[in-house]
């Protein structure tokens, strides 16, 4: 069993193998978002903090951050989008740049334990961002490339993870407090990103005993109706053993396919948090279900 | 690699590792149907055309036929309703009646290799199906219960699953031709109900190296919502090997839930399916989607 805790000042949140699956929203996030990276650039954080609000009411357990504007100064942008967050959310967040300087800056605004996202195996990366992240005293998401790129054998892509493990450990990372993101690919481009993505995670889960976490509408790039494919592909990611995901809360399909597979993994206590959004008077006590009723009325009838 | 290739007189369908999901319509069956009951035990057969007609249009690929209505002479229906059914649909059938006489009568009628629906672990259902299974060449469908009952460890149905492939083998039925239901429980009356099946048919996938299938909508069973539940199941269970399941095909949800199962295990070439079903012009290739587009964009930005 592995619990990773995240917090902000006053709240606590646990990605663990027998927890809730942690949703991680993805919107604030000015790549793809031109009218956001304007906003930011002239110092305008409307957006972020709308897009905060909304997240954290459609149920996202954390939010990821990242200020990555071209050309902008982005420590400072992502140092004041922390800020402007935290002042209006209660939830921990994900510190999100690949600026090493960036996450530096953020982590200094950033009040509680917080998910720095991320390092890769690159040696440059591991020697610049472990420490940073071993000095706060935050968790940290790992990415499976390496200086050789992405690998297309999920068992290569786990030994980057093995890697990033023991490096976080000379540092002084505890194994709970690296999350690894196993890189998920877009299933258009690759048919074999999903099961890709099935096998590392399991055996990230089962051997190297490691959260994990991934930016999971990305396996839907280019492909019509995204968020049904989303919708299936997050449950079987979870049957597989991921514990959190970079996504978004504010689809009902994705958020009910979520609720669902806690439900499934057996995650929800009397299923208690699925009858309150979807209706119902709780679970009826079956005998055994259709299959054992219809087993039952069989025998009855036999001769 | 295990196939297991199933017939009706013009048309194969194969369940298998490799292939896409297959869906075996449950609506042919007269429990907790107390109308169709009624015109079963009155020779009445435009429900269960009109039934196997509609679950072909949505996209079965195989149908389940049971007749079981207490106190009828459940051979001659079952017999008769598969005479009727082959007579306006091509695909193959599963022959499904805990009595040993009904599978006979309906072995009999039917033209083509048949699924027969079911055989236990107990001694007495294993010496009486199966030699009526080899008699016809045909395949069938074990499910993991015993004498013992329905044991909640899975690594005990498991154990069942295992007599039951030696037995079939002793009576000359290859292990291709043994499907095995893992037996899907309530989750609303058993909490660990998914996380069972999820681990025997990984079980049954990896070791036993057999095809599965399962009354899938079970799960859902007392619960609201129930679609959304069955919507997430399936993906999770297909994730974790199972290869067919008895279900319905007239839910949009539960049918984009499976065709996104097959893109996402890469069993649906090219997205194809998936694209003729929900619009969009193909897959665009994507530089490595949204987060290696982020990452670049990053590095294009870094200092």
């Amino acid at each position: 069993m592995t619990e990773t805790l995240l917090s902000s000042a006053t709240r606590e949140v646990v990605i663990g193998f027998d927890r809730p699956f942690v949703v991680i929203g993805e919107r604030i996030n000015p790549t793809g978002r031109p009218r956001l990276a304007e906003e930011l650039r002239a110092g305008n954080f409307d957006t972020v903090v709308a897009d905060a609000v909304a997240q954290v009411e459609a149920g996202a357990h954390m939010l990821d951050v990242n200020a990555g504007v071209p050309l902008a100064d982005e420590p400072a942008l992502l140092a004041e989008a922390i800020r402007r967050v935290q002042a209006v959310t209660d939830v921990p967040l994900c510190i999100d740049s690949s600026i090493v300087a960036a996450l530096e800056a953020g982590l200094a605004a950033y009040e509680g334990k917080a998910l720095v996202n991320s390092v890769t195996g690159e040696e440059e990366r591991l020697e610049s961002v472990l420490p940073l992240v071993a000095r706060h005293g935050a968790a940290v998401v790992g990415i499976t490339n390496d200086e050789t790129g992405i690998s297309e054998d999920p068992d290569v892509r786990f030994e980057v993870a093995r890697t990033i493990v023991e490096r976080a450990a000379d540092h002084g990372i505890p194994r709970e407090d690296v999350v690894i993101d196993p890189l998920v690919m877009p299933i258009g481009a690759m048919a074999s990103a999903g099961r890709q993505v099935f096998r590392i995670v399991r055996r990230l889960r089962e051997e190297l005993r490691v959260n994990t976490t991934c930016g999971a509408s990305n396996i839907s790039f280019g492909l019509p109706n995204r968020h049904a494919l989303n919708a299936a592909f997050l449950p079987m990611a979870i049957a597989s053993g991921l514990t959190s995901a970079i996504t978004s809360p504010l689809h009902p399909e994705v958020r009910a396919a979520i609720q669902a597979a806690d439900v499934l993994m057996g995650h929800d206590a009397h299923c208690a948090a699925w009858i309150a959004a979807h209706g119902g008077e709780g679970p009826m006590q079956p005998q055994r279900g259709r299959r054992g009723g219809r087993e039952g009325r069989r025998r009855a009838a036999a001769p």
